[in-house]
């Protein structure tokens, strides 16, 4: 189990992440599956597609359908009936965005259900706990995200705790066992928010701790790119070399590229499953909204050196008009797309950096990138018929 | 082209029917494609869950995206990528049921789009013109169907519009020519109400005609099952042995195989794809409604004896969860497990009926049937969190 650096080019790096489901070749990008579900995607799809590791949210499963069935079932892998590696973060996101939040304290965080108003409380062994019951192969720490823009004073106040729960995982990570028989690793979150400061101060600590990865938490939350790229920096200088590092949350195929440059090997986001049903997807030329009206005949694929079903199957006519009818399949044939397109970026980033040539390859990426973006263009006719997500 | 019966058991038939795009076996059950896809599957799994022909409606797919762009992308078929035959309906029926309608005269039906308020007229040239653009391998003439109950005075007038709308669709098939190469079909609808006279006389004048295969349509709009069967059954009675038969709309597992029985070769109906999305599954012990509480923490697939891909791979307490949550997964799943069942129905109804056996066959499904439904009983809580469809 872990994590093997295989080769950099300038900071950016090629891994292995051993698992208990088996290997990640880092950079990675992890599909979001909230609630035990990729979103408009079949599991064997996502196998297809190259989804070599997915995320679910602890928040969520914590609430429905709960430990006790997942438990049962053989934990998320076995519920879900997914073969490959998962990673559950803390809950802690959707705590402070989705709940009622009734109040942190020392011992953690007291939240109402936004599904039934019940009352719940995370503390760092909680969510260990519930951790352990998912099955995750990658479980995260207790942190608190903080808004931006951000206060110093309660930066560092929040800091401070986040880095004192962390310590608490940890001791209760070592206190407990994994209950499915695979092991279980647990990953470190830096926080600090925009202040290169508190963002040292995070890293330094919790590398002393010692973790199996460190993720950087607290960005892509408002903050500016070159801020984002910079506080980005500011950990991967910090992290240790042998050990993964996970940027939650992010992003762009832009940001993705800009942090795999600086020493990233793990991304999640919801832009492409999110997006994907909002009729906007990613190609290698940009975006295209898939609303407006110059695609209304097209019988090109989305993306023609594409190798995805959608690409392979389907012209953009025929989803402009899935769209339009709010027909179902759109969200499923731009999903596919979208994450695919992902997936093929961050495999290809690791090709790249295999090779020695990341610097070049990215210049030639966002080069093509600029190309073709319309995703910013106005509909064609304000038309919201057929919206289904 | 054309239909071969191959054998016969009571009134029950087995057959094949040549089309442009290939064979198809009956009895037969064709899923529903509205609009241009089969709500929430895709081609690819239409094939594997061994669809042999899918349906689509003429007035969806006139009125969006319109017979310019699907003729510019080969028909229906180079439009949705679907490589096996198609049956499309002459517009008729929705014209009555969707649209904003003005009045029927003798030329035949104007109409004002439920989308956009434009106003349209189908005569029975037109719809012939249409399917053409369509490409369809089996075209409907258009035809008024009556709605339950009825005066007989309307009843039989209607009737006779549509058989001289039926001449002339007969006639304008025979002026025009296929777009794409590969040959179309085109079938006669009997309508007359609950009437049997009416029917008679409907089937009649339709054979005498001649037509490549019989509709029987205006049946499963709210007239008790008996009284469909009976109105079946005059109109097989009277139909060419050597020509396929296809009852419209029908319906529940119970109806078709009562329809098989007495000499119906295909079959459409929104049901397994609908009550899939409303999470009302059918299996070979009857219904399932996935919301109810009995499943919440059952590891059982839908059909133990289901080799689809949803009973291979997921369990009705992951189902459950998926519905509950509102995951559109819970729409894919239940479409592939009930569009499944569907097929595999009229299959085994064909290899009972070449056996020689589908009299004994017949009761022993309906006594299975009868085993398992909950499709009838209240939601565990009334709840309808997460509805989706």
């Amino acid at each position: 189990m872990g994590f093997t650096l295989l080769h950099t080019d300038g900071s950016a790096r090629a891994g292995l992440l051993q698992t208990g489901h088996g290997e990640v070749r880092t950079p990675v990008f992890m599909p979001v599956g909230t609630q035990g579900t990729v979103k408009a995607v079949e599991q064997r799809e996502l196998e297809e597609i190259g989804a070599q590791i997915i995320l679910g949210n602890t928040y969520h499963l914590y609430l429905r359908p709960g430990t006790a069935l997942l438990e049962k079932m053989g934990g998320l892998h076995g519920f879900m009936a997914w073969r490959r590696p998962v990673l559950t973060d803390s809950g802690g996101y959707q705590v402070f965005s989705l709940a009622d939040l009734r109040g942190i304290t020392e011992e953690g965080v007291d939240f109402t259900s936004h599904l039934d108003g019940s009352r719940h409380r995370f503390t760092p062994e909680r969510v260990v706990d519930i951790q352990r019951s998912l099955g995750s192969d990658v479980m995260m720490v207790l942190d608190e995200c903080v808004a931006y823009p951000a206060e110093e004073s309660y930066a560092r106040a929040s800091n401070e705790l986040t880095l004192r729960w962390a310590g608490r995982c940890r001791e209760a990570f070592e206190r407990t066992r994994p209950l499915y028989g695979h092991p279980q690793l647990l990953f470190g979150i830096v926080q600090g928010g925009t202040f290169p400061d508190l963002r040292r101060r995070s890293a330094e600590a919790l590398v002393a701790m010692g973790f199996d990865g460190y993720a950087i938490g607290g960005l892509s939350v408002g903050e500016p790119a070159p801020v984002m790229e910079e506080m980005t920096a500011v950990c991967t200088a910090l992290l240790p070399a042998g050990k993964p590092r996970y940027l939650m949350g992010v992003g762009t195929p832009e940001n993705i590229l800009a942090a795999i440059e600086r020493g990233v090997d793990m991304f999640d986001c919801v832009l492409p499953t999110r997006n994907g049903r909002n009729a906007v997807v990613f190609t290698r030329r940009g975006r295209l909204n898939l609303r407006n009206a110059r695609h209304a005949n097209d019988p090109a694929p989305l993306d023609a050196e594409c190798g995805c079903y959608t690409c392979r199957t389907f012209s953009r006519a025929y989803l402009r008009h899935l769209f339009k009818a709010g027909e179902i399949l759109a969200l499923q044939l731009a999903t596919i797309h979208n994450l695919t397109e992902y997936c093929r970026l961050t495999a290809a980033a690791r090709e790249a950096i295999l090779a020695g040539c990341f610097a070049a390859w990215k210049e030639e990426q966002l080069r093509r990138l600029r190309g073709g973006d319309d995703a910013d263009s106005t509909n064609d006719d304000n038309d919201t018929s057929g919206r289904i997500a």
